[in-house]
């Protein structure tokens, strides 16, 4: 299968096929895509930390950051909760953090990060599906926000936390399709989250009564979307519920969460969003349907993982292999353990040779890491200029959904990450794994007390 | 996408369509795949571990390799070296060992791990791809053989090593389509492994003028075949080349790795593996192709993973969620992060409710995990007798490449490792991960000096 004539692409339902007859890779390119960092701090770079790490770009991050509180400063109450499952690195949740951003958690372990790091009550927002019950009594405890993904969790949170706490959320799923344009859709009713309409109604009715008195909202419909119209459109979706929910029920809605969906241009040729219009399209849906409704006061929130840091990171590693057999294949030293979209989505990341920025793209490669699994490739059939053993490439747009994903197939360890300040300087963020780690769960017995490490 | 209608295979390049037209999960059925474990047992396992864990059958997997061995025993040098990667568990490894089983490592980690468990020397076979430095060391120093993906690597391990060990083997791949029967075929083209004819043969007159002493062959052109044709049809292939490389380089071939392949029935119409059968095909070739040419003495051996432990591992988990909305939904404790191969493949796992063996199928369920990701579904639109919560689900044929390609996605913690020891009692091989394991690459500084674990 050629994966990157069939972009398969991350989306709320399992896969989706994208861009299926265009194959960009097989022509030479005008449109480059730029690293955030020169093959000159690279090389320095790595003298510290050996490849292959994840490098993050903080100046990027904060601009990234001030533009979109920017872009959404006419709605008073808006705040962005980072998706920590995207890049649960506390050094980048902090600096996020002093932009007012809160943290979007579904896990104990991404609700007891965000605690560590002192971001608690209304700042974090519990979004998690099929959720245990420790989980809803550790957000309840950490003053976060709940929102339910199914109606049957109003017991559950009762069971675990004792009462309904005074704000809670809904998450919905108004199933079918999500269509934006005629290439961008998704399926929402294929989806596993969310309640139907009939369902959230009934949610806010009980809630209502047992004594919740602050509402909120929230929906996910499309992931990854690269165009300006996701987000009004589902405002549109949202605010005429939120207004049919307030006047069935009376319910007081504070917020409803626009969660994530926001995407990114992977490939060159692709256009990013602009923040800007995509707020200001929000705004005229909330001037078009909330205001005549009275309902004026509500905040905006939104849960955006990839938008905010998935630009500003990348992969950063080395050529140590190149053959050459029915196809010519460069290996470098990482591997889908590092990143494992390409293998999971077929996704495509833009690869840069460092240092051969304007060289002709004329060698077709196979990018592969080490596994035994052929889907470990970073690139198929991908247009590169030569390479040679010892060239450091950067691979883009690792900042989300990138570490976060990695796994130890193999027994491949996970990599350092590593952070380019504002000043140019490197400062280590996540140390990378070592044997000791990889093994510690026999820790409990003396299996392998003969091991060398 | 319905995954179950149209099952993705792992298979060696990358992506295979099986079972394309047919959708097993609409129908009820007759055929019953039979757990391990009973009910009874089940719910006293679950009191000294709690849900969700991997679960290991110590009695099928000592018959299972008995039968191995027993099967191959006409061939005198007859090895199989376990492929780590499926299930890097030393407990298991150690009683596979005991049947004369040695390792086939890919990593540092594993070689390490082999080591650890005193399978050293020719036990031990490396096995691996865009391979660095640093492992061809490792693998030497142990005593390990070498099995070279690429003629690069020559130079490579002599860099590495100092020298060419006497033993020394050579992946091969043909290129082109392997045919084994009109639906079942893999791409050994598109796959990065192994060398062509003429390197291998290259190789191997650079090795012998080199001093190399003995050789292998190794290929691997098809995973999880399901027929008892791919190993004979393999060993053609392999046995002529053999003849082939002997005839014009003069090399001694001591032994030729059939590899892995072997695959294991995941659905419960399909009919399992014969390895007498497959065995007995081998011989016939090994007749009719090596004996004829004087190469008699040649030991086989496999690096079988799946076959030797896939069947007699599965995941224990428990319903803890119904939800019913745009369609119906069990919800269960484990996620994807302790079997990703629905969601990375869209294969195949059968799943029984326990107590309910003989109920009717009646109910449509997609089983999901808690992943925000819409593909942590263990199965979509199944057929399973009515849920309730509390139940315990058993889903199948885990014990290999279940566990090994666990990620910590959301922040989720990875599950512990239980045997079901001949006596029936259970015993740990590997406790669950804590949030300690989580969060362990930040021990370097004090950003987490506040985590309340």
């Amino acid at each position: 299968m050629e994966m990157e004539k069939l972009t398969v692409c991350r989306c709320i339902t399992g896969y989706r096929l994208a861009n299926a007859a265009v194959n960009y890779d097989t022509e030479e390119r005008d449109i480059m895509k730029k690293p955030f960092v020169t093959k000159e701090q690279l090389e320095e770079i790595v003298q510290q930390f050996p490849t292959p790490f994840h490098l993050y770009d903080e100046k990027g991050i904060r601009e990234n950051v001030k533009e979109l509180y920017e872009a959404f400063s006419w709605n008073k109450g808006y705040k962005e909760y980072f998706a920590v499952k995207a890049t649960p690195n506390p050094f980048l949740i902090q600096t996020l953090h002093e932009y007012g951003c809160g943290t979007d958690c579904s896990s104990m372990t991404e609700l007891m990060l965000s605690e560590a790091l002192g971001i608690k009550g209304h700042d974090v927002m519990f979004s998690s599906n099929d959720t245990p019950e420790e989980e809803f009594r550790k957000a309840a405890e950490i003053g976060g926000i709940i929102n339910l993904d199914d109606i049957t969790h109003i017991e559950k949170v009762e069971k675990a936390v004792g009462s309904l706490p005074k704000t809670m959320s809904c998450r919905y799923n108004p199933g079918g399709v999500f269509k934006i344009s005629n290439d961008i859709m998704d399926n929402p009713g294929d989806a596993k989250y969310g309640m139907t309409t009939e369902q959230i109604e009934e949610a806010f009715r009980i809630m209502k009564a047992k004594g919740v008195e602050e509402f909120g909202i929230h929906a996910f419909l499309a992931s990854n979307t690269v165009t300006n119209d996701y987000y009004p459109m589902l405002a549109k979706v949202l605010f005429e519920l939120a207004v049919s929910l307030h006047e069935k029920t009376g319910a007081k809605i504070k917020f409803i969460n626009l969660s994530g969906g926001i995407g990114i241009p992977y490939r060159p040729e692709q256009e990013k969003n602009d923040v800007f219009k995509i707020a200001e399209g929000v705004r005229k849906v909330y001037e078009e349907v909330l205001i005549p409704a009275g309902m004026d006061d509500i905040a905006l929130y939104t849960e955006l993982g990839r938008y905010m840091l998935g630009p500003y990171g990348c992969l950063v590693t080395r050529a140590i292999n190149e053959k050459h057999t029915h196809k010519e294949y460069i290996g470098v030293d990482a591997c889908a353990v590092n990143l494992m979209r390409p293998a999971m989505y077929g996704a495509y990341h833009h690869i840069t040779v460092m240092g051969k920025e304007n060289q002709t793209c004329d060698h077709m490669y196979d990018v592969t890491g080490s596994l035994c699994e052929n889907n470990d490739k970073f690139a198929i059939d991908r247009m590169l200029p030569k390479v040679d053993m010892g060239d450091l490439l950067v691979i883009h747009d690792t900042g989300a959904h990138g570490f976060s994903m990695g796994y130890n197939y193999n027994g491949k360890l996970r990599s350092a990450e590593v952070l380019l300040q504002e000043d140019g300087t490197a400062k280590l963020i996540r140390r990378a794994e070592t044997p000791k780690d990889y093994f510690a769960t026999f820790d409990f017995c003396d299996v392998l007390k003969d091991m060398k490490y």
